[in-house]
C-alpha cells in the first residue's frame, strides 16, 4: 500500500490559502506575483521531494516521477485562480495530485508507467476573458494570434504579460508535443454546483463536460401609448418573450438538461409604452449532443409560435457553442468504484462548467475527472468551501483512481 | 342657423402648421418663438373678428364673445405641442373653438350664455415634465413652489422660462379665479388611440380620463452558474417576472381594463447566470376606480403567487396614481346625439391619456369632450394625421354640441 497522507494534502492547501488570499479572496491571477507565489510553494514541494519539473512552452508547469515505461498517467489542475476567488478552485487538483505523485516517490518503488502533474497556465480567462490558454495549447485549439492580443482591463497584452514571466506566447502551440506518450489524463476539482450536497453524497464520477449553446432571441413588436391602445390590438414584444421563460424549463424538464434566460432587455423600456424590442439570451447545456441540438431546436421552434401569438417578428443571433465533451466511459467506471470504496456511495453526473480535462480529452487522450461537493454550490467567491472530510476523501479516492488507471495503461500497452 | 366654416377651420389650422412645423414636425414647444408665432396667429385671428382676448395669471389665453348672460360656455385647447410633434394635437381643438366662437360672432346675434375659447399654457409638459400647467393652476391643483423649480434639460426653470413671456409663476395659482361663471366646459381631441379608426368611425364621446396605477414589481432570487446549477434548486427572478406578462392580459380582460409592462430590468443580466432581481413596470388604467383597484389588487396577488411558486421574494413600489375623471353624464349624451346627427354613427370610450378637460372637471364644472379619429393611433410624432373629411365633421359635431350644451346651460339657468 502507498504511504497515502490526506492531511499532508490538507495541510498544504490551507497554506497556499494563506499564501495567496487577503480580505478578499484568492487573488492567484496568471501572471502576477500573487500567482507566482503559488507556483514557486508548488516547485518547493516538489524540490522537497526531488522530482523533477519543467515549465513548457505554454507556461505549463510539468512534475515528472519517471515510472518502469516511459508512458505516462498526467494528474491536472491550475494554480491560477479569477480575482476575489475560491481558495479551491483548481489549486486543490495541484496539491491532490503532488500527494498521490509524493506517495508513489515516498513508497520508494518507480511506478509501472511515468506518472506526471501538471499545472496548466491560466485555465481561468479571468484577466484576459480567453479561458483554458495552457491546455488549449496543448490540445492543438489556440490561435495565438488572436489570443496574444487579448488585453486585460489595464491594457496589457497576453503577450506583454507572459512575457514577464518568460512565456513567447507566438511559441505556445508547441505545447502540443507535450501530448508524446500521455496514455491517460485524471483530474479532480470542486463540483462548483449544488448536486452532489442535494444528494448527501461527498465524491462524483463526472461523465463529461456539457456541450454549450448560446444565443440571442430577439422579439420586434410596435411601441404604443399604453393608455390608448387596447390590449387586443398591441403587438407586444416582452409578452412573447416572457413566454419563453416558462417554456425553457419544460425543454429542460424533457431532455434532462439546463437552459438559462440570464438577461432580458426592453425598449424602449418605458412606463407608458408597450414594449417594441425584447431581446433575452438563451444559454442551454447538455451533455449529449443530439439532445442539445433538440433543445435549441425546441426553443427557436416555441419562440416563433409566441411571435406569431403576438402578432410580433423573432430573430435569432448566435452568441457562441461547444459541443459535448464525453470522458473516457472505463475510466469513469473506475472513477466511479474508487468513489465506493472510498465513501461507500458515488453519483454520476456531468460537469456544467468547462475544465482543463475537455481540452486533453479533446485531443484523444482517455481522460477522466473526480468531483468533490461544493458547499452550496458557490465557487468564483471567497466564500467557495469544502468540508475537510470531503477533501481528504478527495484525496484518497483520487488515489485510488490513479491505482486503477495505472493499471489499465499497463494492461492496454500489453 | 350659424354660418357655421369647417373649411375656413381646416384652412387655418394647416396654414398654422406651416408656420411652426419642420421637417421633424411641429415645434409649438411652450415659452418659445414658434409657440408664440402659434399664440400670435390666434391672436390674429380673433382680432380680425373683432372679439376680445387676454391672458390671465397662468398663461392661459381667453378669447370672449358676450352673450345675453354673464355665465360661459367654454371651449378649450391647448397651442403647445410636444417636441418634434403632430400638427393637430391640441391645437386643432383651439382652431376648432375658434371656428365655432366665429360662426356665432359673424350670426350677428348675441348667444344666449356668453361664449369663450381657452387656449391652456403648457398642457404637454414636454419640456419641464409637468403636464397640465394652465388648466391645474385654474383647477387649484398647481403647487407653484414645486412647479417653480422644474428644469428642462438646458437647465431652465419654468419661473424663468415663463418669466420671458410675462408670467409670474408665483401667482399662476390665482388662475382659479377664472373659474367665476363658468357653467359648462367642452373640448374636442384626437384620440391619439386605435379605437376609432379600428371601428371605422370618424367620432367619439368620451366617457372621461381613466385612472392610473403605476407600481415597480421587484422580484429577488439568487443568481446560480447557468451551467452548474439544476432547474429544480433555482430561484430564477425573471421566472416569476415573466408570468406577469400573460397574468395582466387575463387581469386587464376580466376587468376591461388595460394593463403594460412597460419595461423588464435583469440583474446581474449576464448570460451565464440565473437572474437574481427582476423588475418589471406595471401601468393600469381604468376607467372606474374600483374596478383599477381590484386590477392592481390581482396583479399583486398574482405576483405574490408567482413569487411563492419561484420560491423568490417580491415586493411593490409605488410610482404615481391618478383616479378616474368621469365627464357629465348628460352632456356625454348630448355629444354622443350630436356625432349621430352628424356621421351617423357614434361611439362612447374612455380617453386613455390625460387632458385639460380632466383638470376642468376635478374643478366640479360640467365637463364634455369629443374625439375624433387619429390614422394608425399615432400622435406625439409628425406622422400624426387624421383624414380630412373627418376634421371637418368634428367642427360641426363640436358645433351641434356647443348649441346643445348652450341650451342647457341656459335651462338650468332658469
Amino acid at each position: 500500500m502507498i504511504p497515502l497522507n490526506p492531511q499532508r494534502a490538507l495541510d498544504e492547501m490551507k497554506a497556499l490559502r494563506a499564501l495567496t488570499s487577503d480580505e478578499n479572496g484568492n487573488q492567484r491571477v496568471v501572471f502576477t506575483p500573487v500567482w507566482k507565489k503559488a507556483v514557486d510553494f508548488f516547485i518547493a514541494k516538489l524540490d522537497e521531494i526531488h522530482v523533477p519539473h519543467r515549465t513548457d512552452v505554454a507556461g505549463n508547469l510539468w512534475a515528472t516521477l519517471e515510472g518502469e515505461r516511459p508512458e505516462a498517467l498526467v494528474i491536472g489542475g491550475h494554480l491560477d485562480s479569477v480575482p476575489n476567488g475560491g481558495w479551491l478552485d483548481g489549486c486543490w487538483n495541484v496539491i491532490a495530485g503532488l500527494e498521490v505523485l509524493r506517495a508513489y516517490k515516498l513508497s520508494g518503488q518507480k511506478p509501472p508507467v511515468t506518472l506526471k502533474v501538471v499545472s496548466w497556465c491560466d485555465e481561468e480567462g479571468a484577466r484576459f476573458g480567453r479561458s483554458l490558454f495552457g491546455s488549449s495549447a496543448f490540445s492543438g485549439h489556440l490561435d495565438p494570434e488572436v489570443v496574444g492580443k487579448l488585453k486585460d482591463k489595464d491594457g496589457i497584452t497576453v503577450a506583454e504579460a507572459a512575457k514577464a514571466y518568460g512565456i513567447d506566447v507566438t511559441k505556445a502551440i508547441d505545447a502540443k508535443k507535450e501530448q508524446k506518450g500521455i496514455a491517460a489524463y485524471l483530474e479532480l476539482h470542486i463540483e462548483q454546483g449544488p448536486v452532489l450536497e442535494g444528494l448527501g453524497l461527498p465524491l462524483g464520477a463526472v461523465l463529461g463536460t456539457v456541450g454549450c449553446e448560446r444565443n440571442l432571441i430577439k422579439f420586434h413588436g410596435q411601441a404604443a401609448h399604453s393608455g390608448s391602445t387596447p390590449m387586443n390590438v398591441r403587438k407586444d414584444a416582452f409578452l412573447a418573450a416572457a413566454k419563453m421563460a416558462q417554456e425553457i424549463y419544460t425543454i429542460a424538464a424533457k431532455h434532462q438538461g439546463v437552459c438559462t434566460i440570464g438577461s432580458c432587455v426592453t425598449k424602449p423600456g418605458i412606463v407608458t409604452s408597450v414594449v417594441e424590442d425584447c431581446t433575452i439570451t438563451l444559454d442551454q447545456r447538455h451533455l449529449d449532443a443530439r439532445e442539445l441540438a433538440a433543445m435549441w431546436k425546441e426553443a427557436q421552434e416555441a419562440a416563433r409560435r409566441f411571435a406569431q401569438e403576438g402578432n410580433v417578428e423573432v430573430a435569432f443571433e448566435d452568441l457562441w457553442r461547444i459541443e459535448p465533451i464525453l470522458f473516457h466511459p472505463e475510466l469513469t467506471a473506475f472513477c466511479d468504484q474508487s468513489i465506493v470504496e472510498t465513501v461507500g456511495k458515488s453519483h454520476k453526473l456531468p460537469s456544467g462548467p468547462l475544465h482543463d480535462a475537455a481540452e486533453v480529452c479533446r485531443a484523444g487522450i482517455p481522460t477522466q475527472m473526480l468531483f468533490v461537493q461544493s458547499l452550496r454550490g458557490i465557487s468564483h467567491n471567497k466564500i467557495e468551501d469544502t468540508k475537510d472530510e470531503h477533501l481528504l476523501a478527495s484525496v484518497t479516492a483520487l488515489a485510488k483512481l490513479t491505482d486503477k488507471t495505472i493499471a489499465w495503461v499497463v494492461k492496454k500497452l500489453g
